[in-house]
């Protein structure tokens, strides 16, 4: 029987989804958690090969048993009292056999968050992407539009990718900014303009660093650094050059996958 | 002349606000950083005294120099080149020498911040409260009404305050209710309730661990232990025993402080 799981985890302390041989991953303490309760080899088949420091509510994989000694539904609870804090299943059914999590139409959310004040907040640290250059949400949500789509996003990978093509559709991307009651009401302030803008990109799938290229590029766009046209001329040369940098892992959380 | 500083911090690593002679205290660390600027003996007078553990984004507090060689409204960008990462000092301006943070009328927000699930969250365990039991939040907004206006809160206060007396008033509790995004849409799902319950607490001033009394006390009226009419009789008798435990520091954060 296969069986599908939902994760999330604090990513900070792992080298990403993947199992490394020797590293710390998100994949090797499933695998390692599912092998002791099975008293068998269990590896796990992910949906989502996160990379090292990014975060997840949510993140999908699907492994085989023979048989489940213990009730399905009953197995988050079974694994989260072996697995460390920072890593929660809260979800787990029996799938087809022949379900496979990446070779299945699927719709994923990716959230990018990003801290815009003059200065960092401490319990926003972990979670979130500090920048103090002031963004212009305006200029990032129209730069964002030219993305949805089908595209070539050829510019938006990193180096050591292994996909076989660099074509991938973007359902929406949204920019949201959440301002924190905290900066309210204040009389006689220094001027603070603190607020959280959170980018969620909604597509089909993503390649390596992809949203963290979008991200970084959107920032860039924000701050002046470059402009709206410039996500034409990356789509159109496929250069990763004409973007801005990979946005920081930290920023970065895996919000969840439909399948369709 | 005399500073006021508006201070965030992330609690899990002190033993609270206070200075406390061989303990790590927010206070002890903001006196440190500042006796070595001025170069002399520093001591900072807090608005609010959290707890060991509780979180800020906006405590405040004040303190004396005869002069200050940096310009006041860069005083944050130096404090927080010598500061830990877990404490951000973001606005410093110069008050009337006799503004007491303390003795000013004031408006406190506090947030107890509860993650009501059937599973933890990872990214949420640090800044959250963590219950599978199921809250009527419904239920809970009824005892907050009770709660709201001028009373001896005599049975909302831990054993060892040193306030001389019990009554205080509260302006309001409003009961936020936020769902995430990822347990939308998600098909053939166990049964997975997950919400935020934010309880935003405005007052004018707190009793030691009032605003964890009160959250408790909620919880147990939310999850049914305890009766709506429980918080009539905890107002009426003035005694502790009647009310529900004291909730764990890690959701309480301190939003911050106007004065009026």
């Amino acid at each position: 029987m296969r069986i599908m799981l939902r994760v999330s985890y604090d990513g900070r302390e792992y080298c990403g989804w993947q199992f490394q041989p020797g590293e710390k991953t998100i994949e090797g303490q499933l695998n390692m958690v599912l092998s002791n309760i099975y008293n068998t080899d269990i590896k796990v088949i992910g949906a989502s090969r996160t990379d090292a420091g990014v975060h997840s509510l949510g993140n999908v994989c699907v492994f085989d048993v023979d048989q489940s000694k213990i009730p399905v539904e009953k197995l988050p609870y079974v694994m989260n009292n072996a697995l460390p804090q920072d890593i929660r299943v809260w979800q787990s059914l029996q799938v087809d056999d022949d379900f496979h999590p990446r070779h299945t139409n699927s719709l994923k959310t990716y959230e990018y968050r990003i801290w815009n004040a003059d200065f960092p907040d401490p319990v926003k640290r972990y979670y979130t992407h500090f920048t103090y250059r002031k963004l212009d949400v305006e200029k990032m949500r129209e730069a964002a539009a030219l993305l949805v789509g089908e595209h070539d996003f050829a510019a938006f990978v990193s180096a050591g990718s292994q996909a076989q093509t660099t074509v991938r559709t973007i359902y929406s991307i949204d920019i949201i900014e959440e301002y924190p009651d905290n900066t309210l009401n204040i009389n006689n302030s220094n001027s603070v303009n603190s607020r959280l803008i959170v980018i969620r990109v909604k597509g089909s799938g993503f390649l390596y660093n992809m949203v963290r290229i979008i991200a970084g590029t959107l920032m860039s766009i924000g701050s002046g650094l470059k402009d709206v046209n410039d996500i034409s001329l990356m789509l159109e040369s496929g250069k990763r050059e004409y973007g801005g940098e990979t946005a920081p892992a930290c920023g970065l959380t895996m919000i969840g996958i439909e399948f369709l």
